[in-house]
């Protein structure tokens, strides 16, 4: 067993149900507690940063194995670990957000999909090592969801 | 207090003080628990994966909330939100790695840096939105460790 302690949590006034639809443009703040304030110098060096943070609404719902992605009976039953669904086995977030500006313990970030309120688990930033020019995706994917 | 479960563990042969060196080649296989093996289906058509695990031997040493990244005096001091260390307030790992193979529960990945025998707490697909390709970060990261 595994234990972890938010180091901080996400400020936005996007209501939840408006979060993966907006998600591209939403700006959102990421409050990191005044003890972990030091831990940040130097991060707004860098424009991206992934965030890790805890799913907290997923609540005690059973995690089922298989699911047909984004709700919708016309794609394929798919593994829960095949997907970014929150209902996961461990539901820990994970965003790319573009980093705006860095005061003191608070952060501006944009297409951060978590919910208001969220706790944040850790900061990391975004580097070379991360970006991947060349990614295959499930058909399925490319068609549902890719960037025009 | 945030409670996780490992689904699996990391294994390969690579000598612990070598992985951050190998870490562009090497292999290793993350072998998930057979109750989860359902949940991967579908994810041999992602060519890359996030991984999440628990560095298990970060230990119960303190977290500096300033270091110098590598350990190298001559780079600037840095918050641990600012880094990659392993050593950090919740210290869950996160690689980009390629996948190359899945056979039933078992992938087999490259560059994922991860010590044998670490316990693995979610896979996720890695897609469009996480591939930015334009990015900024500190000098001393692009002189250090930017890929040729």
């Amino acid at each position: 067993m595994i234990k972890l302690n938010p180091i901080g949590y996400v400020k936005n006034d996007i209501p939840e149900d408006e979060v993966s639809r907006k998600r591209s443009e939403m700006i959102s703040e990421i409050v990191i507690d005044d003890c972990w304030a030091d831990a940040l110098t130097g991060i707004e060096d860098y424009s991206h940063i992934f965030v890790l943070f805890w799913m907290h609404k997923t609540g005690e719902t059973r995690v089922e194995q298989l699911i047909h992605p984004r709700g919708d009976n016309k794609l394929p039953l798919t593994g829960v670990l095949a997907t970014r669904v929150r209902n996961r086995p461990n539901p820990v977030g994970l965003a790319v957000a573009e980093l705006l500006e860095r005061k003191g313990n608070i952060l501006t970030v944009k297409k951060l999909d978590a919910f208001h309120g969220t706790p944040v688990l850790d900061i990391k930033p975004y580097d070379d090592y991360d970006s991947i020019e060349s990614i295959k995706v499930p058909e399925w994917w490319a068609k549902r969801c890719r960037k025009k």
